[in-house]
């Protein structure tokens, strides 16, 4: 404790001359610095120190079974665990160790996503499918706010990204993407799991997408918002038709209509994209059959959905400038998204792209989507 | 794993009618639940499941030392280890468990709050300590913004609290809090552990304190932003006398004008709060020597820092209308407080308020102060 004091002092002696620490290296002087996770090129290391632990192992999102049990680290020096891996192809991966059958995540990795109610050490491997997950060289904003839902009957709270140059050029108007997550998600879910405002950031300043506003609602209509404390959860009952697309309404009646209103946002369908993952999927493929002139580009993200021939019909009337419909191909819903595929084909659905990738229900293809279909926004 | 595809399928094909899982209790189903931490009354119970830990014990911040060994749990039924403890005074409190000798989060807690490279579990215990730390009934935005440092050479991130009514008012301005962090924080230290957006939305709410915009920027110099990926941090030395004050200056020089440029501030002295804890108290000890007139509102929390005679007079004579000295009487740093107060009582500082508090150098003193200071700005 003395040494933690003596530490302490000096830390905030050198106040004055403002010199402080990294924040990954604010080790509170405990001895010897290991490092978790390191890349060395095709090699990767991963350290706990646990002296009395008597099994560790690592379970990672690179795995076949992300779920467990995991390969077994072995115990060094210092009672430091070690495994050394080859190192996972470029991509971002969450990954957790197993202590003694409790799964943590990785004290030594200040780098974390939340997952739903989850929190996971984040392990980013560089390369060309990384590129743009990564910082920028410009910023947007991204803003923490709320709106009130007279639909919902409570105030809400959304993520907006604002593009780098929206408060330097107060006379731009911009389009929108409504980007919604899925079930377990919430308004920090694109933008903490998604790498939403990385990706966007890196688009935008290598002119690959056209700079936008992009909205990131909490899709979950009983809540008001992500880790709230002191706010009631509304007691809805979803199973009352009454109730059914009660949250798509507020996102077309409400968040749409806040959103241009608050904005510099162009209010026309050109200027208005809506996309979504799992659940968001669903919610996208409600919001564009129930309200089929709002939005002209359309991006169910892995998600299974009917369409009747009349809403494929009535969508198409109404202009679809780009219907971008992914799915992984081990996806548990691949079937449900061939099946929306086919009601998009039978009508012969305007600027219909199907992308098809590798693997499953998870974030990695989320990200590469995203990246996908930004590109083809507002062209 | 059939069992969660089920689950998630289930979930998905609900998207259509937009039932979706509270948070916390998005639990894929897996077994019956079990709930950590569970307040009743008097009375708190933590559990975790861990069938295979040999020893699991709970350490939190409401204990003597909070960096443990903590008190040990008991094992039932089911693997669950649960500990029953008297419901420690209202506050916001951080805890983990020790799971044979690892420090984790509680898996089971969807509440975490991130103290620099360290993500902590915490409980809120309800009472009159902690009113205005919960969700408030209105809600400023919180948006985290780049702004460009000439003096440190980079693109930096800080955080931005805009109260609310500030978007429906366009014509109105406000009043600036420039909000520091310590050393191992960032520019989400405040907002995190330090519940700033929610004690000043209650205090605005109940009238108690001015509507103001609130900025905290990230006191390291030497780092863009918190848990960037792929941004260098600058390697400067800190030691060198040119260096010493490069981050005050940013602040007063760079960051002031910027706010007061990007954001409808009043922008005079009578107008300008700063206040820091720890390190940022030392940077609110700097700012306001080399920068006299910069603000009249000035409040260093849980710092110590020498002022010289001629500094303190310098001071008084640009006009303070509040100088806010708080430390905790078994901070580490109370005597250091004691010789400042000493000194600002030698010129008779204008309005000088000594906040002392019980405890020591902890957020739950920081809170207390920013509760109490805040209702004394700008009247």
């Amino acid at each position: 404790m003395k040494r933690i004091i003596t530490l302490l002092a000096g830390l905030v002696l050198l106040a004055g001359s403002t010199n402080a620490q990294e924040l990954s290296n604010f080790s509170f002087g405990r001895g010897p610095k290991v490092v978790s996770p390191e890349i060395n090129g095709d090699k990767t290391t991963f350290r706990l120190s646990a002296n009395y632990a008597t099994i560790v192992n690592l379970v990672g999102a690179w795995m076949e079974n992300p779920w467990g049990p995991g390969v077994p680290m072995t115990k060094g020096e210092g009672g430091v665990w070690e495994i050394t891996i080859d190192t996972p192809s470029p991509e971002i991966y969450t990954y957790s160790f197993i202590v003694d059958g409790v799964t943590m995540s990785d004290p030594l990795n200040v780098f974390v996503q939340r997952d739903g109610s989850r929190f996971l050490s984040m392990l980013m491997v560089p390369g060309e499918r990384t590129e743009n997950y990564g910082e920028a060289n410009v910023h947007g904003t991204v803003a923490h706010r709320w709106y009130h839902s007279e639909i919902l009957g409570m105030d809400r709270r959304l993520t907006v990204y604002t593009p780098a140059g929206y408060e330097n050029n107060p006379k731009k108007k911009y389009p929108v993407l409504y980007l919604l997550h899925g079930a377990g998600g919430d308004e920090e879910a694109w933008s903490s799991m998604g790498r939403a405002a990385q990706i966007l950031d890196n688009l935008i300043e290598k002119g690959l997408a056209e700079p936008m506003i992009c909205v990131m609602p909490n899709g979950n209509p009983n809540q008001a918002a992500a880790q709230t404390l002191g706010l009631p959860v509304k007691d809805m009952d979803w199973r009352d038709p009454a109730n059914r697309n009660k949250y798509v309404e507020s996102l077309c009646e409400e968040i749409v209509p806040f959103i241009e209103k608050n904005y510099r946002a162009i209010a026309k369908p050109a200027s208005r994209a809506i996309a979504g993952l799992s659940m968001g999927g669903g919610h996208t493929i409600s919001a564009s059959t129930l309200y089929p002139e709002l939005f002209d580009y359309i991006c169910p993200l892995s998600a299974a959905g009917a369409m009747t021939e009349e809403q494929a019909l009535a969508l198409k009337k109404a202009g679809v400038k780009l219907y971008f419909l992914a799915c992984g191909n081990t996806d548990f819903l691949w079937n449900g998204s061939l099946e929306l595929k086919k009601n998009l084909e039978a009508v012969q659905m305007d600027n219909f792209e199907f992308f098809e990738s590798d693997g499953g229900h998870v974030w990695s293809n989320w990200r590469l989507y995203l990246n996908t279909f930004a590109q083809k926004l507002f062209k």
